[in-house]
């Protein structure tokens, strides 16, 4: 057995048994191993911005890191952005990057990078594996850091003389994963019961592994016995919602409607999560979203157990008995006519089958009308953590491996979606159920409005061509087929209706460009 | 006048006037200082890594550099590999990175990241803009770096408060580019005489400024007048080639090749660059290129001016009136029959238009080929110094902007051009005149004789399938037709020719799928 070989058969038996891979020269033995290892599945991607978000998607459904191959410092670099989203997330990963032979490195040779140097900023781990003997050690303290709660991103560098010597003394013992999560202080349980007890308006604000299963039920327990409103993020890393769930209100994204939002609450509870910040900085637009006086209460720190918390907090409320209450399905009629947020959104909640997975670039066309949707049929709901564009695809290609039983809905703008528009040729490759739905309108036209937000004013002719996409338009029939997905343009809501219940009836990916 | 408007107008003062940029909101205020200021060309790009890229080929061609435009620490991120490849091919750059503003950026809002931190492993200088009023500064300081020679990597840092607020009081005056080169040291002149004397075989390793211009003619002409072979590493960053210049041999990639070129030389003297190292580590292969008891001789290091060394050595040997021997100019047949590196290089010789450029990303096809091009029309051949795939497509998009009346023929292997395939969009919405070459064999070819090369042994079914990207094959002309581009498929060695000498009898960019 040599050091790729003792690396992949630590991984999966650390239970990490997918790798979503762009390798090059320097990982041929680690390709050899997992082309040995029948318990590894490897994906494989065109870029590595694909591997990276995958291994975010695939945490997201399986709260469990997947791994990832990538090719040296600027294979890495390639995955950074989706990387960054992936930590704003709290998703755990396990990024391999394969390096020059320790002999080799002193000459300098050009795919020569500062490979820590690259990695440290967004990784929470990050160790050169300097012996075969040694590698099976790291590879399982990546993966208990990686599994953590909240996850962590570790990045093992894999110097390909590690990969190829032979093992000669594997260690005695691994690391073990410690995943429990740490019990909250008693101490702030009763200070919010206090503060719910009070009747004063108050938001408790889920997040992370709150926002779903028996932490948001018991949640919605809490809301039911004190009138507080649960609400979330702008932004969550993945939501259960939809008919016989509990209701999440959706802090808005602009600053103007969020600080409307939160104006009437005296206090806000902060779960897995800290109070809302304005995701950019404007000239006259402050930075924290809150009212003046408004009271910020920690209940539950990104390394707790919610779950535990509201228990503790139910019956320091004397509410332990209490039923949440639950969002009603809401039959939605099938929209006609234009294409616009709210149709959009109506074709959605009429269309979404149950148990499917949503993911949500849709920075324009979605922003303003995804309550619209909070009656439809159960599914999770993903959004992006990180704010760094192009990671919708990618993550829906995950979320779809994990979960190779439910449809992944992936509503993206087309100036989002060419980011790492490669996703859809892996979609294909392994014949994912992935619905792809471009919302085309020849524009990153958020930053249109952004532009007036910041007080630049009118853009003019010159800088309206940096924004707008439209010479030439994007073909999204021909990308499609390019990379082997079928594909369909719609023009009218029940146009858009009827494909997103097509795309259902078979496997495998589809696109759908909405022209708006 | 604000920051942003200070920065771009002393961006174009000191000669920096175009702009590779992928904007967000935190760079509205940039948008419209480009928008708002006449003499600064800007490029939109739909991801990082083709602004970064295209930087690079603009320079190769220009000799000065461009900026880009990037948004937050992973919109650079996505730029870094091919920053990563500019830097090894001592392309000077100006990356302008948004940044949140100060008052933001302790809330730690999702896109914040450690901005410097990802920036420093790949750039030469980086600094944080911290007003309006120092900025013309910073922006002039990052222009004289870039502008070194070698050419340097620059990034500024730009807070959005930076941008947007006003200059109360400029800098009175601002560093000053100097592009002087250093003299290299006459006893190493002496010495590499002295050796030249001798008529021990030798090796005169040529790179950067010394491939090309009057250096490389007076390279030519210490040849000639001491026996030596000039030669090049197998990358190099461009080179002046074809019928009428001083031809170079050119280093083989492969281990075994290049140790057997290298076998018969007493003398490697190097000119800007170092003695030749294998671009990866084998188990079983050296590192290091030369024969034992072959001695390396620097003669020019980066920083010093090829063109005085060789007068000064020209004179040190008595032999300032010797000619250099030139190309010939071959006439190659048209070729016919099947597609083949052989036949694909001899239907280049044939096409190739007098004064085009060449970017060479070709990794399975064009390697061991492109000799039977050095009797083709004069022509520049760009080459890639770092070894981050997909720096082809925007290097070529880059070189184009800065020469428009020559056309660029794009080289490029299938899967090398999948990770930035935006370049395309780029290409169409500018009207450059870049013919896109598509070597499709439909596989990572080179990883299959890399794994054999690594004495992986030969690959399974399962590590094949990480190898090959046939399932499904890409379809070019439908990729090519999403992003405006015409294009056309050949499958013989004259088809190939046909459509090469096509796509120079109209402007504009094409795609040719050469189908293997």
């Amino acid at each position: 057995m040599n050091g790729a070989e003792s690396l992949v058969a630590t991984l999966v038996g650390q239970g990490v048994d997918i790798c979503f891979a762009n390798p090059g020269t320097s990982e041929m033995h680690f390709l050899a191993a997992l082309g040995n290892n029948p318990k590894m599945r490897s994906v494989l991607c065109l870029f590595e911005g694909v591997a990276t978000g995958a291994a975010d998607g695939w945490y997201r459904m399986k709260d469990t890191p997947a791994s990832t191959l990538l090719h040296l410092g600027p294979g890495l670099a390639n995955g950074l952005a989706n990387i960054h989203n992936a930590k704003r997330a709290s998703s755990g990963m396990i990024n391999v990057v394969g390096e020059h032979s320790v002999s080799h490195l002193k000459y300098d040779p050009p795919l020569t990078s500062d490979i820590e140097g690259l990695a440290r900023p967004l990784s929470h781990w990050v160790r050169r594996a300097e012996s075969s003997n040694t590698i099976a050690w790291d590879a399982a303290q990546a993966v208990a850091k990686a599994s953590g709660h909240p996850g962590q991103i570790a990045t093992l560098i894999l110097p390909g003389d590690t990969s190829w010597q032979q093992v000669d003394a594997a260690p005695a013992s691994l690391p073990t994963r410690v995943q429990a999560r740490k019990a909250p202080s008693a101490e702030r349980i009763e200070h919010v019961a206090r503060v719910l007890r009070s009747g004063e308006p108050a938001l408790i604000v889920l997040a992370n592994k709150a926002t779903r299963g028996a932490a948001l039920e018991k949640a919605g327990r809490v809301a039911a016995a004190t009138g507080a409103l649960l609400g979330s993020q702008f932004f969550t890393a993945r939501i259960e919602r939809g008919a016989g769930r509990v209701p999440l209100a959706r802090i808005p994204y602009a600053v103007a409607q969020a600080t409307a939002f939160l104006r009437d609450f005296r206090h806000i509870i902060t779960v897995e999560t800290r109070e809302p910040v304005a995701f950019f900085a404007y000239p006259d637009k402050p930075s924290l979203l809150k009212a003046e006086g408004t009271l910020v209460h920690p209940l539950v720190e990104a390394d707790e157990n919610s779950e535990l918390a509201f228990d503790m907090l139910l019956q320091a409320l004397g509410a332990s008995h209490t039923a949440a209450v639950l969002q009603q399905r809401i039959e939605t009629a099938v929209p006609t006519g234009a294409l616009n947020p709210a149709s959009i959104a109506h074709a959605l909640a009429a269309a979404l089958p149950e148990h499917c997975i949503v993911v949500d670039e849709s920075l324009t066309t979605g922003r303003e009308s995804m309550s619209l949707t909070m009656g439809a049929r159960p599914h999770d709901l993903i959004n992006n953590m990180g704010g760094s564009i192009g990671y919708a695809t990618p993550v829906a290609t995950g979320a779809a491996l994990a979960c190779p039983d439910r449809r992944v809905f992936c509503m993206v703008g087309d100036g989002s979606a060419m980011y790492t528009i490669q996703s859809l040729w892996t979609q294909a490759r392994e014949g994912l159920n992935v619905t792809t739905i471009i919302f085309a309108n020849n524009s990153y036209a958020i930053l249109k409005a952004e532009y007036a937000n910041m007080g630049a004013g009118a853009p003019n002719e010159r800088a309206l061509s940096m924004i707008d996409i439209d010479k030439p338009r994007i073909d999204w029939l021909a990308m499609a087929k390019s990379m082997g997905v079928p594909s369909v343009a719609v023009e009218t809501a029940e146009g858009f209706h009827k494909a997103l219940i097509d795309s259902t009836r078979e496997t495998g990916p589809c696109l759908i460009e909405v022209r708006l």
